[in-house]
């Protein structure tokens, strides 16, 4: 988890954090409150906390409904908590929202109207904006394209689901697709290791090995297929494609072309759009959580 | 076609004319402009004209991109065009946007924020309330649900790609399929007819004919599959079914219910959630674009 305390104008950090969520002896809620208070400004003036909280998330109420990296926290009203704790207004989104919006008043998106972030990493996540605003839907439970069905009957996704996006394209996802060629006989630079990581899978393709390639090449493809869809849905005038996979750059990004061209209704839907890596680095959901206090209605 | 004239308030028009669209000799356009002027009140007094497109449009410019039943009307500036033969304003919608606009104002969706509209016809088209709002996209292209890919190499599309929603399970599509089971030997009471209509299905599916009701039951599994994605989308509070298809009631919206039970990634997106057939009647694409001209920002 990471924490920043930001000066009223400006993205420059006054004080910034980052511990690992994960601890033999401490609960996550002890060490948020203890990161959050290490980056408290030493003149104590607050205006407010953002927070970027990682899974689904009711904006309206402040409760994260579950976190996959946290199974204790389970329905939360992480908001309220967090506001009787440090005595100042707290705000709450989904973190993959928030990273749409950060990159839409910082980063890849500004100026766009339209615009759809993809965050393909761990998971699959993503934020839209619509006419300048991000939607979120009755509950804040919209833009979950990473549940997407690409592929009916196709391999379980995490949430219990077959063929979902998530479970086709995401890292992990990757990483179980390399293994099982590997098992199936499939010749790799990888089939003399243990365990394949999305990562390694990633340097492989860089150098050339064919069956990373083929695997990010499958993976992209289901991207494009399902951005697809998001362009009949949405007509928007920027796609950026964020989170730890969309670093193998082009290897993803050219399969993701190829593939939304293909699925395509009609070029109207291509006219002028914009396919983009997204531009915040690592620290995009405290630059997500910063837009949203300080440009959320 | 169909045209009206409707008083500045209440839903009864004081006048309304319907003339098919094909003529021998005559042009769209010209049996266009005798049915507006038909309609035309006799104190001469229009506030404005609004328009149900039967196709992709671009609202903001007024231009209808094609329309698949006119051949002939390809890039029209519909709304320029018919501002300058009345003299009055011209504002312009697609249809599916527009009945889902008319739902929500005066329908099924009265009081919902986050609305979508799916009509199951000839094609399938959709409309989409997102906050209180239509749903268009930079150039108003937005909410082709019928273009969502369900089944990756599926059979071809109108649109020319494979798989979408619209070659599953509109109208033609479910009955092509019934044609095509028939000719491999399945037993149908439909099977004595030269050619297989929708309504004909329709009719044998609530005789009990097994192959008509596993048609239909086929077509509410697709839609229902890419409904799930469009709640994972949209987190909306109602879901409308409209269109010839939607008349078989139970027999298409029981399937739909079951596959997107079945595929949505958990029971959050299904809480107080509303699945229903359209309220307005044959008069949808009016009465949308009344509510366009009235209520539009």
């Amino acid at each position: 988890m990471r924490a920043a305390c930001y000066p009223p104008d400006g993205l420059k950090p006054l004080q910034i954090k980052k511990i690992s969520t994960q601890h033999p002896t401490e609960s996550a809620w002890d060490r948020l409150v203890r990161l959050v208070a290490s980056v408290w400004p030493d003149d104590g003036q607050v205006n407010c906390i953002g927070v970027a909280a990682p899974g689904p998330t009711d904006p309206f109420q402040g409760v994260l409904f579950e976190a996959p990296n946290i199974p204790a926290w389970v329905n939360v009203p992480l908001a309220s908590l967090l506001q009787e704790r440090f005595g100042v207004p707290v705000t709450m989104g989904n973190d993959a929202n928030l990273a749409a919006l950060g990159e839409w008043k910082y980063g890849a998106g500004k100026g766009h109207h339209h615009l759809v972030y993809l965050t393909v990493s761990t998971g699959i996540g993503s934020g839209i904006i619509v006419d300048d605003r991000l939607l979120l839907g009755t509950r804040g439970l919209a833009a979950e394209l990473g549940h997407i069905t690409v592929l009916p009957d196709g391999p379980m996704c995490g949430c219990g689901q077959k063929g979902h996006l998530e479970a086709l394209a995401s890292g992990p996802s990757i990483a179980r697709w390399v293994t099982e060629q590997i098992t199936d006989g499939v010749p790799s630079s990888l089939s003399r290791l243990t365990v394949v990581t999305t990562k390694l899978v990633a340097e492989a393709a860089k150098s050339g090995d064919i069956l990373a390639l083929q695997a990010i090449n499958r993976a992209g493809t289901f991207v494009g297929q399902a951005l697809a869809d998001v362009l009949h849905i949405f007509n928007p005038t920027i796609v950026i494609i964020g989170g730890g996979v969309s670093q193998s750059g082009e290897l993803l990004m050219d399969p993701i072309r190829t593939a939304m061209q293909r699925h395509v209704m009609n070029t109207h839907y291509l006219d002028n759009l914009i396919l983009t890596t997204a531009a915040l680095g690592d620290d995009t959901g405290l630059l997500g959580a910063l837009a949203m206090v300080r440009h959320q209605p």
